[in-house]
């Protein structure tokens, strides 16, 4: 079938990559010429036969606000928009409306999968209507994995549900992502395992913890067995955020998926203020040593805990 | 070859199937007699040719350690016993120390894979001297999964890193299920996404969270889409307290696993004193509503915060 | 001098009779006639000589926001509201711009005490401008505990610094209390320790950890050495939250009031859907053991670990 | 009465200041010459009549087990021995059955204050038998705060609560300095509260979160508005890991103990592995830039989540 994507960014270039291969007919919009089939959203328009069916992978936020509001004015009543970005579910119901008042369909569609999705195919989570997923299932099926359908698609629920399964998949990600790598710390930290990247290769098969994240680190021990290439800095996209205020929202106690955004948070200071304060209530209380921040702060010892005769506190 | 096998349970006697299925020869000693080929220990040792291997495959703790002993004295010199086992890696050193006065080896092999193992193969990371690794070698050939030996099998370290490495293993897997429990809580609480258990399946592949697990909850939601046959109570089997307490000897921040330990402990409990303390205090300060353990304890506001003009404390 | 005072509940009507025992003439309005000074808001505008205080103690969102907006329809220019409750800091800037197109001024305070403040005096942080704070001195002063000023009042910054303060300082509060209850369970989970409610007592006085929330645990367990009479459940007012949510927006990791919100939302769950996942999870993989939900369910080990031959899985 | 002292460092001195000062005789003894009564235990045994009493004030572990050892075979039938230090509670029955051995008492006590307990009094914990508490009183009496003995002393239960009742505490004071010290983060991290100093000042009094640490964040922050002259590098001197050990073997969740303890050890990291393998992770599967360690590496956004269509993973 005919699809007019919007944004062809590492996601969406690869998507049309996908879509093309499997047959479909894409027509693709973004502000660089240079990759863009057409020349404008009216273009694209211009482009698609009734009903249209455009999908739209910019990223969340006002650009995909905005690319929403001018479909709505470029589209007409029968066509469908997808959104197949990051977006927060609480936008959807606000695209959905607006698109409606022009006859316009919306369905959201959370979209798993990196930049191996272009070869091993993408999972797929869709909220809208059954009339709107059926328009677009033929996109859906080329874009998901080989497989059975519902291993690789789901209609999550009503517009809305598509984005909110992606949120919680990316909490439940930063949770996985943190439970492998406080492993690999505690593994390194020991003097006992000699051959840390050989025993997670060794996970890869048979054991409960295998998975595709453990791949992927197989992956990146191989080419850096100490990741002494790296830095210990993690920025995050902000869905793991936005878990964490759903579940305040909730009441539902997320202390994992907490811990791993925290984690990330703390990452990426150089100085925690909290632990200054901390520092500086021990040397109240205590008269414990503390580091100064000047050029003669000696270093501490950085594992067994300290005892003395200074005091009794901790 | 040939190879002495003591524990018959369900990992045991499975492990003993697909020994045999390799084409080796295993002689199994069970004090139950209908499972075992052999009546003694004495028997086994005189069932198999020198240089004897051994698999022990018992309980962790004194049952693995009271057969380690009764081996020292029942293996000869040149054999070898390996703690198949979920053994705290802290008693493989005590345990090579004792067998090696005898001139008999030890290897530690950690073993996953659950009741799984015995048509997938069981990952296996083992501690122990190169050639006690490579007398055994064939019967870890024959326990791991088909496929390349390093994507199941790992040469951990010395006596103890198999252990160990199981032992950190299982405190991921804790973090990992409890990463996809939450979001499976936070979905269930959201009215948003109408089929849950559609979604989960939908991550089955091409996603970022695939894995094992996520395949096995599928097949949990499969058969009890709202788990309302199951209680909320987890047990452990110790080796996420070991974890912690590896983590605290090193300085290892885990708040991931541990945080996922801390459910489970919570799961067990009908009433937290913790909570009734904080209840206590809420209402020693502000006069806030406390439920009663009495008949006329009315229930409370499930999610929403409270609010009223009776104070503004929290 | 004159102040109006709308919300006569606990806080309020403790208020009042702290303000008129400082020697303060308070107008009281509450829609309950039976503790009201005046009838309405009209007739308290009118019993106020210019410019007028108004302190507004109801309960924070909507009846709040709703009292404002009258309120800038009854006042006058030159007057001044004081929002004394426990809104959230993002209503105080709607509302000053509300007030200030009548020219009337608008000052947050949040006011930190409970039931005891009526005799002890309010802690209290305002935000809003120098000038309108000058002008409610007096009241902040005999509302403060005795004192110098410092030590009970604070010019926090701008509209919105005072209620910012009293969120984080209760979010400060969970953690605290958290910290408390988790090491009176700690002890009572012990059997060497044979008087917890002694030694709670015994930090009283020169330790480390004497505050006036343990001052409050003593008198607790003074009256009910077990708390046996309370339900572990804890409800929460919104400010912990909210604590949370800013902590999200400024990327800054808060673990352990996370954890203390968390338990609370915990300890409101007769079942958690979590941890069902979980007992699924290891169900699945492990063929461990699992308590169903109905009557056959046996009552499973609470502290120890379990060990067995059935599986070497957590 | 009476006593000995061993140990005169920061504690012991002042200890010893605070007895005499109460009329009590004390004989110290210490390794530095210019500090000691006395120049060996033998002499320290000889200046005191019987039944001795002699209170130990060393580092805990080997420093303290070391001088108990020496005194079971320096004091006689019916003295007693009192150790004041941060031992591990582990330690105390090993101790007392040493001591017993040769009719020689022994009280463990923990003793909270820091340098502060001079002037203001210890708050004490003791375990042991009545008969020995009962000897001891008198220098407990001294030691404590004014005021009602309760307030200031537990007899928490027999030989070893009263350090594990110390050890409770400082866990509890590691959650106490957390909280304090992540609200003052997120105070410092808005930019609303204008005066961050003031605002902990003004909790001095009449709020729920007034305590003596907060006295103490008050004088630092006197002296150091910004905690600038400090780093946030905090040690432990091994008593909140011992209280996490205990809780697991008790499966008492302690979340909030436990995150304070791994804030700690997060501060003492230069770099985190485990966010290096979570960085690595995520350059993986999404395409992220990473941080190299390298000259190279480009400063990335502190705050904000990133957003862009290079992926829609998390």
């Amino acid at each position: 079938m005919q699809i007019g994507l919007i944004g062809l960014g590492r996601m969406g270039g690869n998507m049309r990559d996908r879509l093309r291969a499997a047959g479909h007919e894409v027509v693709g919009y973004d502000p660089r010429p240079e990759v863009a089939d057409v020349g404008s959203l009216d273009e694209l328009a211009a482009a698609l036969s009734a009903p249209r069916v455009v999908w739209v992978m910019v990223p969340s936020g006002d650009p995909t606000r905005d690319t929403v509001r001018t479909l709505s004015e470029t589209l007409s009543s029968g066509d469908l928009v997808i959104d197949g970005g990051n977006s927060r579910y609480t936008d959807d119901a606000p695209n959905a409306e607006l698109l409606a008042a022009k006859g316009i369909g919306y369905v959201d569609c959370g979209v798993s999968g990196g930049i191996w999705g272009k070869d091993n195919g993408y999972g797929l989570m869709a909220g809208g209507s059954d009339e709107h997923i059926a328009l677009a299932m033929p996109i859906f099926d080329a874009l998901r994995p080989e497989g059975p359908r519902e291993e690789g698609f789901a209609h999550a629920g009503p517009v809305g549900a598509g984005h909110f399964s992606k949120m919680v998949h990316n909490g439940i990600e930063y949770g996985l992502m943190q439970a492998y790598a406080e492993g690999f710390e505690l593994m390194r930290a020991s003097e006992l395992v000699t051959d840390v990247p050989g025993v997670i290769q060794a996970w890869s098969r048979g054991t409960v913890v295998r998975s595709w994240l453990l791949d992927l680190l197989v992956n990146a021990l191989r080419d850096d067995p100490d990741l002494s290439e790296l830095e210990g800095y993690v920025d995050d996209s902000g869905e793991g955020r936005w878990t964490i205020e759903e579940a305040i929202r909730h009441a539902v106690p997320l202390p994992v998926i907490s811990a791993a955004l925290y984690a990330r948070f703390a990452s990426r200071q150089d100085e925690s203020p909290a632990m200054k304060a901390v520092a500086a209530l021990r040397h109240q209380f205590g008269g414990h040593a503390v580091k100064s921040s000047g050029p003669t702060g000696a270093p501490g010892d950085k594992a067994g805990p300290t005892s003395g005769t200074g005091s009794t506190q901790g």
